[in-house]
C-alpha cells in the first residue's frame, strides 16, 4: 500500500516533522533521506527541499510533492520532476522572521549602527546626523505573502514604502509598482530595496548592473529572496564604486556559498547563511496536514503552486 | 519688552529652530546660549536641555519653560528652577526613533545577529537553532508616549509584550503590570528588557542587582531612558556572571560616557552617543508654537509637566 510519507531534505533529520504530523495524524509510515527511503514504490507525499534531479520522479506510486521552501524553484529546476500536484508551505513563523531580517537590516543602515560601533571602539562620544525616518524610502520587490507582510511593517515603522510585483496589486498604505516600467520607478525611489521575488525565468539576474544604477547613490540592499537574482559581479561593482552603501546577503548562487567567495570578506557586505527565515513545523505544519488530509479525501489541495510561474 | 525666546542647549547652534519657529510665527527676538543671551530680562521663553543651575532663575521675567526633552529631569535637577509653567515637546519622530533603536537591539539578540558576525569572520556557513518569536518575551518599563508606540510595535512584529507604569493602565494587546509587585512579575517574564521609564526619585537605581537577578537567565537589556535608572557595577556584574546576555546602552550616569569606563570595552556592551531618540524640529515644532501662541493668548497650555511627578 502506497502511503509512505518521505522527508526528502539534506538540512535535517526530519523527525520533529515526524511528530508534529503524527500529533495531528496519528501513526504514519514516515521515512527520511537520512534514515533511509526504504521500498519508495510506498511513497505517496514527498515533502521536498532540494531534491536531487530525478529522485521524486524515480517514486512511481507518488501523488504529491510538497515544497518544504515558499519558493519553489529548488523544485522546478528538476527537468524530471513528476506531473503530480505541488504545493508549499505557508508559514506564518517565516514570513514573520523574514520580515524581522529585513527591518533589522534596514535599522541597522538607517541608524547608522555600524558607524557608531567604529566610535565605540574608539571610545569616541559623536552623534552623527540622522535621515528623518520619513526621508528613508523603502521599496520591496515581490509582493507575495511575505512581501506584504514586510511592505506593512516598513510602512507600520514610518517608512515611506513601495511595493513591486509582475502583476498590479493594490496595497492599503503602500505605493505600488508593477512591469518593467514599475520597476525602474521602484528603484529610483528605494534607499532601501528589499528582495522577496520568487525566483523564475523572468527574475533570474534582476539585480544586474541596470538595477543598482537605477537605485540612487548609497542605497542599500537586503536579499532574502534567491542569490539567483543577483548577478554577483554587478553588485560587487556597485559596491565597491561607493554607488551602494552596502548589502545584507542571506542567500547565494551557490550554497554553502565557497569560502573564497569575495562576499564573506568585503567590508560593506554581511553574510547569513540563508537564515532569514527559517522553516517552522509550528506554523508551517497546519497547513501540510489540512493537503494530506484532503489528498487522501479526495477534496481540491490548499496552497497550490503553478508550475508555469513559478509560485 | 520682554518677549525673547531663549534656546539653552549646548548640544547644537538651535539655528535650526530659529527658522522653524519663524516660518510659523514671524520674526523673532530668537537668542542662544552659543550666540550669546543678551539682556536676559528681555527672555519670556527659555527652550532648555540640560540647563546650568540657576541659570533659567536668572531670567526675571521668564513666563515659560520648554524642555528640548521628552524626559524633565534634566529641569528637575536645578533645585533653583523659577516657579512658571514647564511643558515638554511631544515628538512623533522622537517616539518613533525611540521605537527604531529598541526593535533594532532586540531582533540584533533574538536572531544572534553578533554570532553570525562571528561565523562571516570564520567564513564559516552555519545555521544556529533559533528561538520561536512567540517564545522571545519583551518588556517594556514606562508606558508613556514612548512606552506605548515601543510595545505596541514590538506586539505586532509578534512578540508577547507586556509593559510596566507606575499606575494602572489598559492597552489592546500588551499585558500589563503596575505597582512594585506588578514589576517582579514583569521582569521575571523579560527575554528582552526595554527601559523608557522617566527618571524620578522613585525610578533612580530601579535597575540594580535585585531586577537583573528577577530576569530570565540570558535576558537582554535595552536602556534608551537615562543612565540613572542603572546601578552601573551591578549591571557590569550581572553580564560578567553571564546572568544577561548583553546590553544596548543609550543613556549613561555621567554623560558623555567617560573615556575609561568599563561599558565601552564590554564585550557584550553596545554603546551609542544618546541617540535613541533625537529631537526632530519637524515633528516637535507644532507643540511649541501651539504653547508659544497659547501663552501669549493666555490661554491653557499643551504637553505640561507635573514637578511632583516628574512627568
Amino acid at each position: 500500500m502506497s502511503n509512505a510519507i518521505a522527508y526528502v531534505s539534506r538540512d535535517t533529520d526530519g523527525l520533529h516533522w515526524k511528530k508534529v504530523l503524527e500529533d495531528a495524524l496519528g501513526p504514519l509510515d514516515f521515512r527520511t533521506l537520512k534514515g533511509g527511503l526504504g521500498n519508495t514504490d510506498d511513497i505517496e507525499i514527498a515533502m521536498a527541499w532540494k531534491p536531487d534531479r530525478g529522485l521524486l520522479a524515480s517514486f512511481r506510486n507518488i501523488r504529491l510533492i510538497v515544497s518544504l521552501g515558499m519558493g519553489v524553484d529548488h523544485l522546478l529546476t528538476d527537468d524530471r520532476l513528476p506531473d503530480v500536484p505541488i504545493v508549499r508551505i505557508m508559514d506564518d513563523g517565516l514570513v514573520g522572521q523574514m520580515s524581522e531580517y529585513a527591518i533589522f537590516w534596514a535599522l541597522r543602515h538607517h541608524r547608522d549602527i555600524d558607524k557608531y560601533a567604529e566610535l565605540q571602539r574608539a571610545r569616541t562620544w559623536k552623534a552623527l546626523d540622522f535621515v528623518d525616518t520619513i526621508h528613508r524610502r523603502v521599496g520591496v520587490l515581490g509582493l507575495g505573502v511575505i512581501g506584504q507582510d514586510t511592505a506593512r511593517k516598513f510602512a507600520a515603522l514610518g517608512f515611506p514604502t513601495a511595493g513591486w510585483s509582475r502583476t498590479a496589486k493594490d496595497l492599503p498604505g503602500i505605493e505600488t509598482f508593477h512591469g518593467q516600467d514599475g520597476l525602474a520607478a521602484l528603484l529610483a525611489r528605494s534607499d532601501i530595496l528589499v528582495n522577496v521575488l520568487p525566483l523564475t525565468r523572468d527574475t533570474k539576474g534582476i539585480l544586474d548592473a541596470g538595477a543598482f544604477a537605477a537605485l540612487p547613490k548609497g542605497a542599500y540592499l537586503v536579499n532574502m529572496a534567491r542569490g539567483g537574482h543577483v548577478v554577483d559581479a554587478d553588485l560587487l561593482a556597485a559596491l565597491d564604486s561607493g554607488h551602494l552603501a552596502g548589502a545584507a546577503l542571506d542567500v547565494f548562487n551557490t550554497e554553502p556559498l565557497p569560502a573564497d567567495h569575495p562576499y564573506w570578506t568585503h567590508p560593506r557586505v554581511h553574510v547569513t547563511p540563508h537564515i532569514a527565515g527559517a522553516t517552522n513545523p509550528r506554523t508551517a505544519s497546519p497547513g501540510i496536514i489540512e493537503n494530506i488530509r484532503r489528498l487522501r479525501a479526495g477534496q481540491p489541495l490548499i496552497n497550490t503552486v503553478d508550475p508555469k510561474t513559478g509560485y
